[in-house]
């Protein structure tokens, strides 16, 4: 593997969650591979599990880890042909050639603006660093795309399915906050790749990109799309037609047990008690969610293991 | 050793005090028994030796360590049952089950609000943890108590006192801000588990919690309570009856040499230079609040290594 | 060596830059050295080169890292005698003495006020912690000093010569903002300790210390210093004479492919586009920047290579 930008970076979908799975079981098997190599983790905004789990993925390869909040030194410049007399300090060029003589692989998180639909889809932060860089970058969640969390959840079904093609609902939530897409367009694409049923439920004016949906079943009727899930990923995201708009925080989307029945179910967390999903489901022996969360070290370690591979 | 949130978790008082004045004569002898071993170290609040000291007791270990400012990710919600429609972003019921797979200790500091005193009481953020965790907790300094502290000061005791059963008082003083009782209260309680002659002096209004100094000797003269010491610790506590209030920064109840005489004199840091105690006397050979933020090291990793040998 | 606060700490020139040149084709040669060993990093200021640049030295020769942001913990006091009554929450000398015992090496970052010149050439912040401290100093640029960053340069100068003795000019670049004199004041002192022919060029009224430019050559015509250069060191500070002001924002005085005309091109990065130089420059083959911050890696790892080898 190059780099994981995006869940396209995946050469193959079951021998990598399997490889996953297998880490898992032994995490440290492979702890000489990273002996001499440098993961450096660039956070452009906060990060709890993603920080956390990335971390010691890295570590667990045996990787030194070095990590920045971009917050502790400066603004950078994304634009070509600025003249910076302004509020930024250093380029982009520079910024990410000299980290990258630092680190033999780069690992950035970059939320979207929320506000300009077409730069946040150009993902200009991101690919800033794969275009400037001279490393592999691994993507910790970006405007658009949150793969390794994608790669996680797949992962979690695997270990969880009990039938060979589990029927898989992302059913949008409310939430107080306008949130990105991208935890469901990585989600969404993860689950064209996989064997599953799967179907999109949420309000109308909630449609993720067509160019990511394709022909995945969107159902706006939520009872209708989760008759008979064996996987319920419930998530909020705000609206992609209105772009960064909340256009509805009704909370008959909340996810509850009645709704859920006996499916499992999931979220990337953070998650919001009682306004995305009920205690009583969170609570219960079927929310995976801990388990998701757990997955995100072997998600990353894989990743990680796959792209050392690769520099040899 | 099961987790050390307070000092009633130690099982032999003399015993941890002699095996972790052992391992500051050879601090790398266990360096072995961290492998693959993770400390997760959480942040609510500021701190300088105890993170610095923590960090190095857990390498010392050859432990991996990862720091996670709570800040730089989202505020946490401790409410059972509330409703996370506004300023919170994930339960702690989440959070920590998350963060206890990414760890095999999670070390925590959260200070009290000095507001609200039976929330603090009730160390809602550091039970919180222990309630949630799956993993072992340590207290970096919580509402209420600073166990590592506590201990380190018993290790520098045991190392200077020239008599078998030295006495020990515990002096109240000024300060501009309104600081926590934890310091006071950890070594009030560590001072009646170790054969120490223990006493107790600051003005009226200042008693600590009687439910923690039960029979220890209050005295509201300060002269009368330092005659004859071997060991002074002073320390500033806003007031616990009136809670969270400064009552007094009477300037008279700053520790002098005329009033130390020959005595050691302790205090935890950070210390306001001639607020709690003059140059003269920090500046003094009784001063041993160098050598007391040196055994903070040895205090960590004595508690780290008893609970990494109870994970076997 | 015993200490790295300034470039006067260096024995030999030559021996210095030839053993970082080494070190850099074999950056794990000595990577049993640090074993046991512990560097501390200070950041009172932003950082992004140093910072993970010094963390990379420091873990190439096996060392333990601690990084401690300062305004994670509180202010520090440094004036003696004051009554601590106030925003300081710790004395330098407590602060430096108790990190000493964490630390085999301290590195710091202090940035001048550019208010109060006769304090910053006091050298406050670091001269504090040469006092105060019981282990060896690294400068990570202080006040009125940067030099890693110098030794970084030489090395840099060193690799690319192609003449015994080649002509180096530092040359004056405009700034929105009032910069330090640090970098401008280190490479001023390397070049008259290395086998160069060396001149600087400014506007009037931006001389440096003459107590550092000493016999240098100034010229206040940029053409005629930059005559047959062999590289050109573009840089902003803000004026010595009135400390701390910006006298001067001459676009004329950005450095150009035209004005460069074959030499290399030097900058200490981080570097403002089109105002202290153009693209066309940055982006040619006679920029060398990307090349002078890979070498800040083995400045540092000789400085804690030769400080190391102290401490035994």
């Amino acid at each position: 593997m190059k780099k994981y930008t995006n869940i396209d970076d995946i050469e193959s979908f079951p021998e990598i969650i399997q490889e996953a799975i297998q880490l898992k079981e032994n995490p440290f098997a492979y702890e000489h591979l990273g002996t001499h190599k440098t993961l450096i983790m660039l956070f452009f905004n906060a990060s709890l599990r993603t920080r956390l789990s990335t971390e010691k993925a890295a570590k667990n390869l045996g990787m030194q880890v070095m990590i920045l909040n971009v917050n502790d030194a400066w603004n950078l410049e994304f634009e070509d042909g600025s003249i910076m007399n302004f509020n930024t300090t250093e380029h982009i060029k520079e910024a990410a050639q000299v980290i990258s003589q630092y680190a033999d692989i780069i690992a950035v998180r970059a939320f979207p603006s929320l506000v300009d639909k077409e730069k946040d889809a150009s993902e200009w932060i991101l690919n800033s660093f794969v275009k400037h860089a001279t490393v592999p970058i691994i993507n910790m969640e970006s405007a658009t795309m949150h793969p390794l969390q994608a790669l996680a959840d797949a992962i979690t079904i695997e270990e969880l399915k009990k039938t060979k093609k589990p029927k898989v609902v992302l059913s949008w939530a409310p939430h107080p906050k306008a949130l990105p897409q991208a935890v469901a367009n990585s989600f969404v694409k993860m689950m064209q790749h996989i064997d599953v049923d799967f179907y999109i439920t949420h309000p109308k004016g909630y449609e993720l990109n067509p160019a990511i949906t394709l022909d995945t079943p969107i159902l706006y009727d939520q009872n209708e799309a989760l008759e008979g899930a064996d996987f319920v990923y419930a998530k909020n995201w705000s609206s992609y037609s209105e772009y960064g708009k909340i256009l509805n925080q009704d909370s008959n989307w909340m996810m509850t047990q009645e709704k859920l029945k006996t499916a499992k179910f999931m979220h990337c967390l953070p998650v919001r008690r009682n306004v995305v999903v009920t205690d009583a489901v969170l609570d219960s022996s079927n929310s995976v969610v801990i388990q998701q969360a757990n997955n995100r070290t072997f998600a990353a370690q894989i990743v990680l293991k796959k792209i050392l591979e690769n520099l040899y």
